[in-house]
Order: C-alpha cells, then sequence, then structure tokens
C-alpha cells in the first residue's frame, strides 16, 4: 500500500489529496487559497469537520510546509511523518508534444515544463511551482508529473494539424494538443471495464462537460481527436469560454468595439460561452432556474450548448467510423440530466438511445433497453487516475 | 420565353451570362476584368471562337454598356436590341438578416445592401457598383438581387448564434450567416429531383466544394445549419483558408510573429487552409499531383480536408437526426473522386456506401448497391438558379 499525495497548483492556491492506492480512500484532503496575498487553508478528513485557518502563505513553499503540518501534527493529522508519503503526483497542465505519458519529475522534466509555459501561460507556472516547492520542503519523496495534453498525443496529423502556414507548427509550437487528458483516459477505462469489453475493442466517445467542457474520441483505447485545441477555448461553448467561432469575428469585433486582441482573447475566454448568451450566468443550476423563470436567452444558451456537443458527438462518430460507448462526465455531465436528454436526443440512427426513467434518477447506464449504443454516466476523478499514475511509475522506479 | 442576363460584379471585373429561361440555354457569357485599370472583355456564344478585346473601362458603367455592344451588336451579337432582355439578375453577397429570398431591387433593396457593407466588406460594395451600373445603362429593365446568404436564413437560434456576449449580436450583427447559399438550394432541390422524392421529407447534406468551401445541412427542404459562419472563413480548411481553429491562435501567433490583427486575418484568409499546410498549392490538381510525385505535406493537407469534410457530415446527421442524401458539388465536389472517396470512406454506420468503380467514372449517383443513403454527385449551376429566380420574380411583378 501507498500513500499518494496529489497536488494541483494554481497560481494563487494550491489544491491536496492524500490517497491510499490500494482502497483508493482519501485520507485527506484540502486546498491553500489566497498565496502570496495574505492566506486561507481548508483540510478535511472523512469523518471529521473542516479544519479552516488564516495563516499568511508568501508563496507555494509556505502552502507546503502548512500541508505537511496539517497531515502530521495536531488533530488534523493522519500520518505520523512525512515520510508516510511515498510520492507526489503533479497536474500539469501543458506538456507540449513533449510527454505521452506521465513521469517521474526530474531536472529535465522540470525544464520540459518550463518550456511549455508559452502554451500554457497561466497553469504551467504555477504547476512548476509546485514542483519546486515540494522538491524544496519535501526533498527525497519522488514525484510525478501526470499532463492534461499527454493522453491526446496518439492524435494523427490530420486531427492535430490546424490549416495554417505549416511553419507556425514548426517554430510555434501551434496545433491542436488537447486538454482534461487525465478524465478523457480515465472515463475511457472505467466504461469499457463498465460494459465488460477490453477497450481495444471499443469505439468510445467521452463528453467531459463541466465548467470548461471538452469532448474526446477514444478509438480502441487511444485518443483520436479531442475538441480543445492550442488551449482550451476551442470547442464547445463553456461557462465563460466562446467555444469554436469564425475566426474572422475577431478583427470585426474588434473593430467595432475599439479594443485590442488581448482584450478580445480576454472576452473570448472570460465572458462568453453561455454566460455571454444569456448574460445570466456562467453555471448551468443557475440558468436552469433562469429558463424555469421563463428567461429566453438562458434556455438559448442552454440549446446551444446541447447543439454543440450533439454535434461533436455526430463528427466524432464519423471519425471512429462508429460509436459503442457514449459516456458522460464532469460537473455537468454526471448532474445535468436535461443537458444529457437534449444532447442524445435524435441520436437514435447512431444507435444511442436513453431511457428517461433512468437518466433522471442517477443510473450509470442510462441506455435504453436493446440500444446498440451504450450511454453511460461515469464520474471522472482526476485525482485518483494522478496518484495511481503516480503509483504506477514509483513501483517501476523501485523495481529497477 | 424570357431572357435574363446574370451579372456577378467584382471589385474590378464583371462576369455576365445571358440565359434563355424556358431551354435554360446560356445564348452568351463573358467577363470583363481590369476595369477600373485598362481593361479587356471575353465574350463567348456557344458555337464560336471566343472573342477577346481590350477597351478601357474606367467604371462597372462603361463593362456595362460594352456587354450591351456585344450581345447587340455585330459578329458578336445574339439580341437585335437591349429592349430583348427582360430581366437582370445579380449575385450578391451579404444580405444579413435582412434576406430571405430574392427580391426585385428597389431603393430600399440598394440601400439594405448598403447597409450590409461592413458585414461584406469587399464584395458587397462591387455587388451594388454593379446594380448601379445597370439602373443607369439599362435603364427601366427589372433587376433582381439574389443573396448568397439568404437560403441559410432559416436556421435556428441555436445554428447561428455565436457563445458570445449577445450584444455584438444585437449592436454588431456577429453571427452565422453562412454563404454558397444558391449553390446549396439549387443543388439540394436537384438531389430531391433526382431521388425522385418531396424534398420536405428528406434530409440531405450539401457539401461544396470547390476554392471556398461550404457544408450544409437541409432539412425538410430548409437549411438548418451550414459551416461557413460570420463571413466565409469559417468552416472546413479551403484553398487558402483555415476554416475554424482555436480563437486562442490569433493572439498567440500575433505575438509570436509580431504581426497585426488585419494581417493575421488576411494571412487565415490567403496563406492558410491546404496552401499553408502543403506549401504547395492551393489547387488541389496541384496537390494531387504533388502527393503522386511523394510530396509528404501535399498528402496532409489532403488528408486534413477529406477528414474535416468528414466531421461536418456526421456533425450534421447528428443535427438532423439522420441522413436520407449525401451530395457533392462544385469544382472538387464534382471532379475530384479521390476527396469523394476518402470524404465518405468510413460513413457505412450511416448508411453510406459508395460505389468506388461509378464514384470514378463520371455517374451522378455513385452509391453501392442496397446503401441506404443516396450519395450523389451534382454539378451546381448558381448563374442559372439566379436566372430563374430573377424570372419568377419578374413573371410575378408583370401578373400584379
Amino acid at each position: 500500500m501507498l500513500k499518494i499525495l496529489v497536488i494541483n497548483a494554481g497560481s494563487s492556491s494550491l489544491k491536496y489529496q492524500l490517497f491510499d492506492t490500494d482502497t483508493h480512500d482519501v485520507l485527506a484532503k484540502g486546498i491553500c487559497e489566497r498565496i502570496g496575498i495574505d492566506g486561507k487553508v481548508k483540510h478535511s478528513v472523512p469523518g471529521h469537520d473542516t479544519y479552516v485557518e488564516e495563516v499568511e502563505m508568501k508563496n507555494h513553499g509556505d502552502a507546503t510546509r502548512i500541508v505537511i503540518r496539517l497531515l502530521t501534527e495536531g488533530d488534523t493529522a493522519v500520518l505520523s511523518s512525512l515520510s508516510e508519503i511515498d510520492a507526489i503526483g503533479h497536474r500539469v497542465l501543458h506538456g507540449g508534444s513533449e510527454f505521452t505519458q506521465s513521469v517521474i519529475v526530474d531536472d529535465r522534466v522540470i525544464e520540459a515544463i518550463r518550456k511549455c509555459i508559452p502554451l500554457g501561460p497561466l497553469h504551467n507556472p504555477a504547476n512548476l511551482t509546485g514542483i519546486l516547492a515540494c522538491s524544496e520542503v519535501m526533498k527525497g519523496i519522488p514525484q510525478v508529473a501526470v499532463f492534461d495534453t499527454a493522453f491526446h498525443q496518439t492524435m494523427p496529423e490530420k486531427a492535430y494539424l490546424y490549416a495554417l502556414p505549416y511553419k507556425y507548427y514548426e517554430k510555434h509550437g501551434v496545433r491542436r494538443y488537447g486538454f482534461h487528458g487525465t478524465s478523457h483516459r480515465y472515463v475511457s477505462q472505467k466504461a469499457a471495464e463498465f460494459v465488460g469489453r477490453p477497450i481495444e475493442e471499443l469505439k468510445i466517445i467521452v463528453c467531459h462537460l463541466g465548467n470548461g467542457s471538452s469532448i474526446s474520441a477514444v478509438k480502441y483505447g487511444k485518443c483520436i481527436d479531442t475538441s480543445m485545441g492550442l488551449t482550451p477555448l476551442e470547442g464547445v461553448p463553456m461557462g465563460t469560454r466562446s467555444g469554436s467561432i469564425d475566426p474572422a469575428i475577431l478583427e470585426y469585433v474588434m473593430n467595432a468595439e475599439g479594443i485590442s486582441i488581448s482584450e478580445m482573447t480576454e472576452i473570448l475566454n472570460k465572458q462568453s460561452g453561455v454566460l455571454g448568451i444569456s448574460g445570466v450566468s456562467s453555471d448551468f443550476r443557475d440558468l436552469d432556474e433562469a429558463k424555469k423563470q421563463g428567461n429566453r436567452l438562458a434556455a438559448v444558451a442552454l440549446d446551444c450548448f446541447s447543439y454543440a456537443v450533439k454535434k461533436y458527438i455526430g463528427a466524432y462518430a464519423a471519425a471512429m467510423g462508429g460509436l459503442d460507448v457514449l459516456v458522460f462526465t464532469a460537473g455537468i455531465g454526471e448532474n445535468n440530466p436535461d443537458v444529457r436528454r437534449d444532447v442524445t436526443e435524435g441520436l437514435e440512427f447512431l444507435g444511442v438511445r436513453v431511457d428517461l426513467d433512468k437518466n433522471y434518477s442517477k443510473h450509470n447506464d442510462i441506455s435504453a433497453e436493446g440500444a446498440t449504443v451504450r450511454t453511460l454516466v461515469i464520474p471522472t476523478n482526476e485525482e485518483l487516475a494522478i496518484a495511481m499514475d503516480t503509483r504506477d511509475l514509483v513501483e517501476k522506479l523501485v523495481k529497477h
């Protein structure tokens, strides 16, 4: 049995979960917030009240020290000492074309993550800070980097190349990378287990629908296409992100509104999506409520979202030459049966048929009897997937 | 029997065709080039050699006068006088949300076309110039405007709205309009006639694949979605246009290359697409040749194109809840059997099955025996469609 600490470091936050890799239990988890501003930590242990402390954290090193204290000292402790942590797994946003799978962190890996900063300018520096903080504070404990992009590295050229001057790909790495890879991989594996068939025989579409949403086509266990691109802006409309639009819109709106390209990209990332259409909220629960109250644009925003997801399902079925399993996951995919109903309506020609009773009553398998495509709802667990990758790599390390 | 002159005015050119609307025969056709520069006209009458003349044309008025002279005087004549022309039909690129069908030109229509100039900054002013030149030179002959966008105006909100701040739609008309509408309408009608069923019963996908390419979903006779957007840049990769890309790419490349938004949009329109990937050509015949010679990137560019078209077919089948007829048209769609083969390969799950012998031997119906979806190759004829619209409207005008 190994104990693995999973870390997801943001620019001013650090989320953590401590896993028992045999039972898959979370022994403790929490979040350090407002790092570099003032500092607040929430720490919870199953069966106990959440512990909250306001404590100054100048940087991610301070935050890491506090996590260790909470895990090993006083009432909040679940470990007798730091040495009980067998390894640390880090979520890293962008691995560029360098990383096709998770890796043990060494100097070369740190350098490669640094090289990918232009591709993930908000996340990669933060992820790196988390890794460096752990190197300093938990010296000697092996660390693993798990990339959001790695699972998608099996895409063929025709799926990852944009129709742009080729030098942009060669010089600047402009291509489709895709994100949520850890989730797409985890969920597609779980789906294969659920239907009891080898993933090597299955054509699976995973709809990871959350605040950020991405769809992927997993053919015989390998990702062959995904909706997010160079950045997580492409694809279906999201909470605040536009998804795909006519690229000529940028200049048109910039001229009409008198704004710069950086303001434009910011608006596409933060003020668009279902929030942009509805003017109500980026949260689908708020939109559902507003729609019930008769808000027309909230209803339109929900329609646009489900319609876009539906079209990706058709597109990826075409890309794979058919479909065996359709999976919904993440916040909206797991918890919004209206979206699942709207997305799957009219897909009978693909073999998709959803049992509405099951859809509305928390089943994992929501397929109607006799449907040739299995439609599943499978909770994602990126942290667990990171922990298991970390365990696998560390066990190999020990064996060699 | 009516004689209709069809005009497609560009910024420095004016193409024309004179139709007999009973026989659908082209009585004469030609092009005035280099208007406002120096001037050259090519005029051809079926059964005769093409007549070429270098003649100064200061503006579209001059060009129109020359067209009339060629049609009515000397060896090139096919009419005894101008009064034999019953009506003039104009191709107009952008009708915004104003025009859902073709209309008789009056002051209100001219004003509305002018209002759409920001949406079609290159084409609409030229189209308008053509209309105004005819008003002046062929006073009293009724004119009809046929819009490239009109057929797509039946799209539902979920298909035409982008997930952007809603005010961009309200204030600036930012939405999907779609183009090649005259072709999509003409070809979908021809397809229904070909299969001998009412268009009101059919789910049709039209792949208009040419130097510019667009796909549309025509459900029960109405367009419900199309791949081009606010401008003709969106959708599949084209000769020199990128098609859809991650909208965050613009800022990324602009920063990396030190270029402005207008340079970027220009590159996306003129140096991207299959030319951008391959570095070889925007012409598919050149790419086919280069591929045969072993040029890897030419092959990749062709792959990217066919793959993108294939995904739109899947997406639109999902949007319509199935598919009855798949149609290929325009330069590439009509003349490139390799593209048709690559696009349709693996779509058996949709009911699409192509007979490769038929595909390679100029059949209109290239479906394999027993295929549930009819796959057709139907030549488009936008000029004829414009002539017939013009006839219909002018006949109504006479009756009232």
